[in-house]
Parts: C-alpha cells; structure tokens; sequence
C-alpha cells in the first residue's frame, strides 16, 4: 500500500465509531449518541470555551485529541462512566484497540495519535485537562436538556458525578461553578439523586 | 444570559445538526449519515491529508471551518449535491440560517463563525479549497465502501462528479489522482455512469 492508501485505510475504517453509542441521549431525548457525534460536538466547544481555561492550551492539539480519543472504542466498546466493573478491565481492552487501530497508519502519524490518545488517557497536562473537561461537560449539558434521562437510567448519584469531575476546579472555576449550579438544580428536579 | 450561558444556549441548539441526514450511507451501507457524523470524519481528515495539499493551509483553522460548515443544514436542510432545483434556493436558505444560528453566539465568536463559513462557501482561498476537497473525497470513500448505494439511488455520471470536482485538482495533485482512478474502477463496476 502506498502511504496515500493506508491512511484511507484508517479514514474508511474509523467510519465504525458511528456506530458505537453512547449512554448520553441526544437533547431531544429521541435516541443515543455515538462516539463521532459526542467527539464532533467537543472538538467545537473546545474552540468557544478555550477562554474559561486558566492554563495555556494548543486549541489545535485538543481538538485532534478530542476527535480520535474515541477510536479505540470501536474494539474495546463504550464503558460507561458509572460501570465499575467495565472500568476495571478498560485499559487492557483500550491499549489493544489502540495497537491495532493506531497500527494503521503511516508509521509517524500513528505514533503521533497514539501519544495524543496517550495524553488524554494520562489526565495531566493542561491540553488533556480541557479534552477531560469538555468530554465531561458536554454529555451533563446533553442529560439537561433531554430531562436527565441517562441520570435516571442508572440512578446517578452527586457523589459519583463529584467524583468524575474533580479535576475540572483547578481547570476551570467559570465552568465548576456553572456545573455545580446545574447538578444542583437537576437534584432539585429529581433527575439526580443527593447523598 | 451571562456569555457563557449564550455559548451553552448554542452548543445545545446544534445538537440538531445530528439528525440532519445525508444522501451519503455509512461505510457499511446500513444507514444513511448525517451531519456531525460527516464534520467529525473530516476535520480529523484535515490532520491527515494536510500533507497532500500544494499551497500552505492553517490547519486548526480549516478543522474549525469544517465543524461548523454544515451547522446552516439545522434549519435549510440537507441540499444533495446533484440536486439541481434545491441548489437554486440553497443559499437563501442557508444566509437566513447562518444569521440565525451564528447569532446566538457572543458577538465576536458569532462573526468569527459566520466568516468562517462565509469563506467556506466562496471557495476560493486555500483554506476553503483545502475545506471543500474533503467535504467530496469523504462522501466519495463512503460511496466506495459501501458498493456506490447513494450513487445508484441517483443514477450519477462521471461528468456530474467532474464537474463537483474541478477545483481539487489544482488544490491537490495526489488526490485528484486518486479520485479520477476510483471513478474509473466505480464506472467498470457499473456504480457510477460514463458520459
């Protein structure tokens, strides 16, 4: 194959992400999301909600982050956030996902994706912290508006969702306080349950 | 609304772009695509393909300019690209959709999408050449993939892609050698009509 061909190679098979869903509902309620529409929808409001961001970011960077950071799915499947017995066989499955999908490409941008996904996985750098922060907000947007419907499916607790979003303070206090208004508010309404 | 209440109001209403569908089916054939789908696929093709194309292009930009591109669909529908009566009323349909739209945002992030999209639609910069060239080639993969299904369904002739297409030559070579090599293998397999 030339290099041309193998990344169409990549490029048809990662067509298979649209096909891996999700636990969020769209904001109309109507159906899941998949993995490329929840990476679609991130990779913009990494470009409106960069300045809420106390730290420097590569806006670029994250965007590319955000859109692969699900590629591995399409072998390893979702884990939902609250599942911890998925959680716990999650890296293993994943690391073999990205061997094979990563593999694909031309050598050099295989292992720049790979160490993009990396990044993201580790939660350390400013850039992975916003990739965090935007792939944990938009999906508590999307549960607002359909009603919190995947809260109420597996009856979520404060608990839980404080515990999933602790890095998101030292990432950004505008969008924390705004999240802990909503998830107070949606505690209010029922849709999440308080301790 | 605070500014970030405007830019939440906006990355919720375009959660509607996920259910405007396409004439183009997914790899597997088992369902049509719609638009973030499609957005997702090529802003990542962006980071891959930048390398084939001949003038300089500001990547992070041209993945900005292809998020939002079909954003006007939520209100003006999907338009097919052979579709001759519906091209006539597109752009009236999109300007009203694109002052709707854009306009939710704050006024600075608002007018720089809506350029953006403006410069998308002239076509005539690098960027936008760049922009357009994988809104055709991704369709074009898809089509391969999944046996020619939506170029069937219309009965496309080769004269029709060439004509989509006469500006991805001088944007990018390798490309256009690419396209014309597959258009002619879809033609011997009967997907695509000859003249």
């Amino acid at each position: 194959m030339t290099r041309l061909e193998e990344q169409i190679a990549f490029i048809v098979e990662i067509d298979k992400v649209k096909n891996v869903f999700r636990q969020s509902y769209l904001a109309d309620g109507k159906r899941r999301e998949n993995d490329a529409e929840h990476s679609w929808h991130i990779a913009l409001m990494a470009v409106l909600l960069q300045e809420y961001v106390g730290e420097p970011v590569d806006v670029a960077k994250v965007m590319t982050m955000v859109l692969i950071h699900d590629l591995v799915e399409i072998d390893a499947g979702d884990t939902y956030a609250y599942d911890l017995d998925g959680i716990a066989t999650k890296r293993e499955r994943e690391l073999a996902a990205a061997e094979r999908i990563f593999g694909m490409l031309p050598e050099d941008q295989g292992a720049n994706f790979r160490a993009l996904w990396e990044e993201f996985e580790e939660y350390e750098t400013a850039d992975a912290k916003f990739a965090h922060l935007l792939d944990n907000f938009q999906p508590l947007l999307l549960n607002i508006a359909s009603g919190g419907i995947s809260w109420k499916e597996h009856e979520v607790r404060k608990a839980q969702i404080y515990k999933r979003n602790e890095k998101i303070e030292e990432t950004s206090k505008p969008i924390w306080e705004y999240m802990k208004k909503v998830i107070d508010e949606n505690i209010e309404k029922g849709f999440i349950k308080p301790e």
